[in-house]
């Protein structure tokens, strides 16, 4: 079993916020992760998760200071895990685009030198984080969502591994990381240049190759937010594809919101909701 | 009127969380704060303001990310304002000592040099940012609160300045800076050694001078905080002068609870329900 060391325990209302690290044999480096336990979880009582992807730069810091999910998870006793956005490290490639390397894994598993030793997240979620959340903290489902570039890994790995997760929900995704300034970059990187290789890793192709999986996915962004005007975010493209596919979709347009942890702690709540009730519907609790 | 100068300016829940700068003549440098205002603050509409004073190396970020005020205030239409805890800068006098200088004003008017130019924070905060904010945002009454330092700062302000505030809390606060080791060595640089000088500017003391002003003071205090254990804080002290002035005082021992911000953003609520109902009281809403 996999060995955490625990790096920091805060009371935090009526749970804990913890920090752990543990070497990682996926991405063969040292990983770090928040979680948030609720007291029924500390007692053991199995509790349902949500896996939340973090975006573009950031570390487990920023969910777990900005986005305001405690308070909601303690009174519905909801476990809420958040990995890293990639391995990290002096001895870890990196490139100086804040939206390749450190930071920007899409959360996928490289295929090209220098990027193949460490970035393998997608075996890192899928595989190690996930197995190690299932056998040592009580959890009875998880639930996977992200922001931004997280929003990319929560639908991509959501719909590639949908016995894995009851419920998928992103805040302000990557819907088509193949067709995005960001994403064409950090693919290029990690798979090499011929296009049709990226596909299988990209959020919205994924979901099209997969059909329906989900009673409902959760969708919400931000009209004002630059990222959308510049196209990295196309979400009315996964719109399109949930049409064809008929996958349920509740996408919501929000105005005035930015792509900022401001918008992501404003619509927090909806979210918990939506992977709550579909736990509820899965029976898992 | 002084001119402030607009740093960002977020859409979160139905209100807009800001940053603005202004030049400051009380403190010869420019400052900082953060406030949010609700969309009726924005539309004019008259509203409650809480004034909230951080801690020791805290600047407005720290509140702002971490205490999960914004959707309280966005659903009873409360304005939160938050200063910085100290005139900031290269050419501002510092120490290396994270309690003493730069970051840990204690909220008062240094009276040796080289802190007088800058460090005039009671005259900072009592005249120059509340008249800006009475000016220029539409608050009907102003609550003070704070942590730690920033809890020294809300009660020795509150208790020194009565007709200004309708309302005083506090989390982990420092209750007797002139005996404890942080505000001993930020006493003796600003006030140099003579202690008897100290006690106009220590919470507890100026409480017990002015007597009972409120309803009742609010203040939460974490059990496994190891400022406490350290006699940082010493809340028996304030609880003892409450009770010999006929204060009415909450003060709750919170088990399992630190001094950090999850245990700020678990009592959050409460403090500002305290706010507000005092509000209610001097019929300012």
């Amino acid at each position: 079993m996999t060995k955490l060391t625990l790096i920091s325990d805060n009371r935090c209302f009526e749970g804990h916020q913890r920090y752990y690290s543990h070497e990682s044999s996926a991405t063969n480096t040292s990983m770090t992760f928040s979680i948030y336990l609720p007291d029924r979880a500390i007692a053991g009582q199995s509790c349902p998760a949500i896996l939340y992807l973090s975006g573009l730069t950031c570390s487990p810091d920023n969910v777990t200071h900005k986005a305001h999910y405690q308070e909601m998870c303690s009174e519905f006793g909801v476990i809420f895990i958040a990995p890293d956005t990639s391995p990290k490290g002096d001895d870890v490639a990196d490139d100086e685009r804040f939206f390749v390397g450190q930071g920007a894994s899409y959360y996928v598993d490289a295929k090209l030198k220098p990027w193949t030793e460490h970035y393998q997240m997608r075996s890192y979620i899928i595989d190690e984080l996930y197995d190690l959340i299932r056998d040592q903290f009580p959890t009875n489902s998880i639930g996977v969502m992200g922001h931004s570039m997280g929003g990319h890994g929560a639908l991509l790995l959501g719909f590639k591994y949908p016995s894995k997760f009851v419920s998928v929900s992103a805040i302000a995704p990557v819907c088509v990381a193949s067709d995005s300034e960001w994403g064409q970059a950090a693919f290029e990187a990690y798979f090499g240049e011929d296009k049709n290789s990226w596909q299988e890793h990209d959020a919205t192709y994924a979901i099209q190759k997969a059909g329906k999986q989900y009673p409902l996915l959760l969708i919400d962004q931000g009209e004002a937010d630059e990222h959308l005007a510049a196209g990295n975010l196309r979400p009315e493209q996964l719109h399109k594809v949930c049409r064809q596919i008929e996958q349920p979709l509740t996408l919501r347009y929000h105005a005035g919101f930015d792509h900022s942890y401001y918008f992501i702690q404003s619509v927090m709540a909806d979210h918990i909701h939506h992977h709550l009730k579909a736990a509820d519907m899965a029976g898992s609790r």
